[in-house]
């Protein structure tokens, strides 16, 4: 047939091709991997390998058609028996960059938290019904002693607030008792698999329900005497999942919280100083248990909601910068957040926003925007051109950018002046911009040299708690990712994060160490 | 607040952006739109917003979700009650350049045409019944008149043939009748919302289903009585949508079909004579319709299944060298078609392709290959890299190229050289590549430039019959897309074919002046 030189010539071809149209990824522009790392992504790669071939091609008795990188909520149970991801658990993370402080928890360890205060009370709007109890959602506040209720159950006593745990003991055994009042409190804050693919299967509908989690849970973590052992619970969580710094996205809209005696009188002041006082808190933890730097730290990035007018939004720029002058290094950055296709654009804020810029300057202070942009499927709409504006703004980076991939000159914009882009992989699909992970963008993102970070967004609303399960979603979802592709996405994750130039480089060593160990001990599986 | 000053240089800067963000899309790059397009535009995208809000947010008895671009197969009744949807009907599609022969005419029409010839007979390989009727397939063959059967009845005849309209005469009651079998038959050569999104909502299951609609409309297009009428009929379907041209993949697999004599005896050289007829019978109708140009005519993608070995494809490519030689003007390209994701890849033939390309150099002719490539949601899978292996043969055009958005240098490549991406919204879409449109990556394909024609891909088996269904998904799943977009789109259509340059340009000029005429009326519904 064809002679060896031409078959030759073409092979050439076809390598030098693929190397040129790789050219840009991460895990090709780095340093030749290591002898162990080289091992390792073997190793790795076959056990993905293998498990495609087994694990996921098994039947299930209540997952239809399981495959590789399938929807999360069905998935999830797979995944967690796969030898992948006991690997992937171990492997340090770097930090996570995008994360609602409020979705951060397990739901139920929450509702745990809650139960301990005898100053919390819940109410429903309507009298619960067996048919009414899956869309009645309970309401949550703190009261002041003079205020605490005697009523001892929720069923009788319709827009009335009722003790939590009377509420919990006296649940009508025909909603399951105390255990069918757990499970309404926590369906409530999270999203279940029939909702995400079922009843509220578009964008619109399952955004209507994320929305209505925070409106329950935030009645429980606006409770100083919860939100201290909450943030600990975050801070301690993601440790344990090889995670090393967090920079969450705090929501300030509400102009405070309530305190132990039951009273609104927490500021944001307060807010900041027990985030500190917990950080250092877990910081010392982690020095008493020898492994002083699993946790570098956290810092925040003040958000509040793009529903407001320009007018309201003066009052908590001004607030922003307050804080940042007294908690320099607690605060991060500023965003505007909420779902993008129904609120407001970047540019109904314009005038405010580069005011704010101007006010920092007289200030002396610097709060970079970390703008939510483009976490959309919309083609030229308002959302989706918040991404010109973002950039535009001078955002540090992006999060989301789901709709980055349709604009060349962005990615380009981005991948110059890296602009990382935070990919919130199982986010984007629960909340139904993709399918699956075999569909999600982020392989055109990093074949076009975008830096980006992986990040969970909102882990107690769909379940993907740490940052385990996004990469193993990512990882399972392309022969081309292997791990030193998964090891530049940790490492990029603390290099665009807001650490100063001393910590970060401190934090990055740090995760060399561990990095470095971890690839030994994934090698060493396949000796 | 901010100086206006810097709120204009910020507008224009974002203006600016905006620009170099699409000068790669081709209504960008074109000439400035006329007057009367500029108009017609704006009308229609008006139509387009107030559709949006008005019968796609209203409530359906049937479909849970409804929005615009929305799953085809449950959103098609809301599109056809649109004014869009009328509008576009009547728009010049240009050419239709990636449909498969076998799947272009409506599936009731087919059997219609297969109930007028008693050669024709029916069987099923075990009983029927009512449990087992949605899973069993009807197999059919024409017999030679000695072999016709007697028997009356499908039910009581397993295995054995039996003729096509006693079977449907004598279709169980508890089956439906007559009308039972024409649904059960249909519904064998069709793919319904019901498999699509709810038993074969993966890519393996969907592709099986869509697999088993060939061998059964098989069975009826290769019998020459019919397979004359069929194609006719795709002509005259296709030109009644506005289409002028036709470029159908036509699957030589079997190497003959059945004559009016049931005999097996019609050969590759018979299938081309009676193609070449047709199209000039229905030529010669056009023109004496007073239409001469509405049909420029219909050329063949000489095809076969990649599944076989290189030694069996050594024979197809010498067939095929074979017919190009006897009809110069009928054989326009060559290409392997099948699902990417299970069969062999571009590689595993290379030699035979290679080879082939010498043959033709030998035999004086020119085959362009135009390669399905890309079909998928692999990332660096073998189906991902038939991409690589598509562009370094030469290819023409890309059949889908659904990933090829994953390639920075490939989509440079194509945009340079001009290798146009045959892009099939809704084919993607029931074969979950993607969940709707708003989904699909075409946007990311226009505006890195590379060109782009519409195809329905196989419109009997999705519905899509014509190229107004494919449009419309397209035109409501964008606001950067306007009737501009959607007229390169159809004049691309023109220039990527395989047409002489002498009868490109007539059919160019033709779809120009029909262009014209369709947007003053457009612009008119403005007035």
């Amino acid at each position: 047939m064809t002679n060896s030189a031409e078959l030759d010539k073409y092979h050439a071809e076809r390598e030098a091709l693929i190397a040129e149209d790789r050219a840009l990824r991460r895990d090709h522009t780095r340093h030749a991997p290591s002898d162990a790392e080289a091992r390792a992504d073997q190793v790795i790669r076959n056990i993905r390998a293998e498990e495609a071939a087994t694990i996921w091609k098994a039947e299930y008795p209540d997952i239809l058609h399981p495959f590789p990188g399938m929807e999360f909520l069905n998935g999830r149970s797979i995944i967690m028996k796969t030898k992948l991801f006991k690997i992937l658990h171990k492997m340090p993370k770097g930090a996570l960059l995008h994360s609602h402080l409020d979705a951060t928890v397990n739901a139920a360890h929450l509702l745990k938290f809650a139960l301990e205060h005898p100053a919390l009370h819940v109410k429903v709007p309507t009298t619960l019904t067996t048919a009414s109890l899956k869309s009645i959602l309970p309401v949550f506040q703190a009261l002041p002693k003079e205020e605490y209720s005697s009523l001892t159950s929720l069923s009788d006593s319709p827009d009335q607030w009722v003790p939590l745990t009377s509420a919990r003991n006296n649940f009508p055994q025909e909603f399951g008792g105390p255990e069918g009042f757990d499970n309404w409190v926590i369906s409530s804050m999270t999203i279940n698999p029939n909702e995400a693919y079922g009843t509220h299967n578009t964008i619109t509908k399952i955004w209507e329900k994320f929305t209505s989690t925070f409106v329950v849970s935030t009645g429980l973590i606006r409770f100083a005497p919860i939100f201290r052992p909450y943030i600990k619970e975050f801070f301690l969580t993601s440790v344990d999942d090889g995670i090393s710094y967090v920079e969450p996205r705090v929501n300030f809209l509400y102009k405070g919280m309530y305190g132990a005696d039951g009273k609104h009188t927490v500021t944001h002041r307060d807010v900041l100083k027990m985030f500190d006082e917990v950080c250092n808190e877990v910081k010392e933890q982690m020095k008493a248990e020898g492994r002083e730097h699993a946790f570098i730290g956290a810092r925040i990035i003040y958000s509040t909601i793009r529903f407001m007018t320009p007018e309201e939004l003066v009052w908590y720029t001004e607030d922003c910068i307050a804080l940042k002058k007294e908690f320099p290094h607690l605060i991060a950055g500023f965003d505007l957040v909420g779902d993008e296709n129904e609120l407001k654009p970047l540019m109904y804020y314009l005038d405010v926003l580069l005011k704010f810029k101007e006010r920092q300057k007289e200030e002396g202070v610097d709060i970079p925007f970390i703008f939510h942009a483009g976490e959309t499927l919309g083609d030229g709409t308002e959302a989706d051109k918040n991404l010109y504006d973002a950039i535009l703004l001078g955002t540090k980076r992006i999060g989301h950018g789901f709709s980055l991939v349709k604009h060349p000159k962005l990615m380009e914009i981005c991948r110059e002046r890296e602009i990382a882009i935070e990919v919130c992989p199982i986010s984007n699909e629960i909340l139904r911009l993709t399918s699956s992970m075999p569909m999600h963008p982020l392989p055109i993102v990093l074949n076009h040299g975008v830096p980006v970070a992986l990040c969970s967004d909102d882990p107690s609303v769909f379940g993907n708690m740490g940052l385990t399960f996004d990469f193993f979603q990512v990882f399972v979802s392309s022969e081309v990712t292997g791990l030193i592709q998964l090891g530049e996405l940790a490492r990029d994750s603390l290099k665009y994060s807001t650490l100063d130039e001393e910590t970060k480089k401190l934090a990055i060593e740090e995760w060399e160490k561990r990095w470095a160990g971890f690839v030994e001990e994934v090698a060493g599986l396949g000796a």
